[in-house]
């Protein structure tokens, strides 16, 4: 059976984890994030805090693991074993139940088994630094580095994975700006969408 | 005095701009396309056919205009001088009163002048051949090279007098799959946007 699914992928800092959990109470239907790595530790015997640091991290982002693990001489590394497992949490947790999944190329994986609407929520650079700081606190990074570090390791998590362009308009129904527009005004827009195409065998 | 203003920029046949006319309707206020193209004539004394042909055309996507006009030789070339009456055009619009602008850069024009708000309306490649078909009828060409010639003249046209990329995120607070949401629901959403932030400064 095909469920309704909400993919949400986010720029660091836009808020779209926010936005992904408010809409999840706002709808009554389950919101997968630290769900998926506490699933994922399960099946693959590893701890939860080993999964997060390698959460949405690429063969080709972490050079000291590619250099004893060079993929093309001797096969799948850790992270692509970990992305198998994780794409299996995903499938399951997609067939219980309509429910929202933030990240980990949720939208490409599910675009053609279930009815997606497929959300990319961005911001502008200075509205995600100050979200961060307010977010997250201060850390020995500057805010700068950590965005910029951050969307780098989702892009090239995305991208190898799935061959397509992260944050490219053709793989998303809807494109937010939650500097501009605000995070409540994104929840509003995407409650009404799904409310909008209850009826609808498609979003 | 700052005013509201929708931009809509949009890939040939996602129906942008009927999604533009019908939110005029909507909103009751007015919606400038062919305007444009009139009123750019009455200002360059050319007939309002000969502007629609160059219309957000390139320098460099008119190879024949080109080589007569090497724009590095003998300075500003035809569409250059019509880029700067179309902007004058799109600057007094814009002043007059709130508007929806279609294309012609005019979310990189006005973003600083008034509030804008900056939509980018987009939609499946097998979606729009469907609707160019159905709107613009059969014609010599097939529907994707349509499609093709002018997606690429309108990035052209954008980037080359922007040096910004079109259809980059970063540049709307808003991109519309028409495909996948259908075009009432893009109107729908645009809608509430401009009647959620009618007491707001800013959208």
């Amino acid at each position: 059976m095909k469920n309704r699914i909400i993919t949400i992928s986010r720029e660091f800092g836009s808020g779209g984890r926010t936005v992904g959990k408010e809409l999840s109470k706002r709808l009554d239907i389950p919101y997968y994030d630290a769900e998926i790595i506490q699933m994922t530790a399960a099946e693959s015997g590893m701890t939860q805090e080993y999964i997060r640091l390698q959460d949405e991290m690429t063969p080709h982002a972490n050079p000291l693991v590619n250099s004893f693990q060079a993929r093309d001489q001797y096969g799948m590394t850790l992270q692509d074993h970990l992305w198998q497992i994780q794409r299996k949490v995903i499938f399951d947790l997609a067939n219980r139940s309509d429910c929202i999944i933030i990240g980990r190329c949720a939208d490409y994986l599910l675009f053609h088994l279930h009815h997606c609407l497929r959300v990319f929520i961005h911001g502008d650079f200075d509205d995600r630094m100050e979200r961060i700081l307010k977010v997250y606190g201060e850390s020995a990074e500057s805010p700068k580095k950590r965005l910029l570090d951050k969307d780098f390791r989702r892009k090239a998590y995305y991208e190898f994975y799935t061959e397509q362009k992260w944050g490219d308009p053709k793989n998303y129904d809807i494109m937010l700006n939650s500097g501009s527009l605000g995070i409540d005004q994104c929840i509003d827009i995407l409650a009404s969408i799904w409310n909008n195409n209850k009826e609808a065998d498609e979003i």
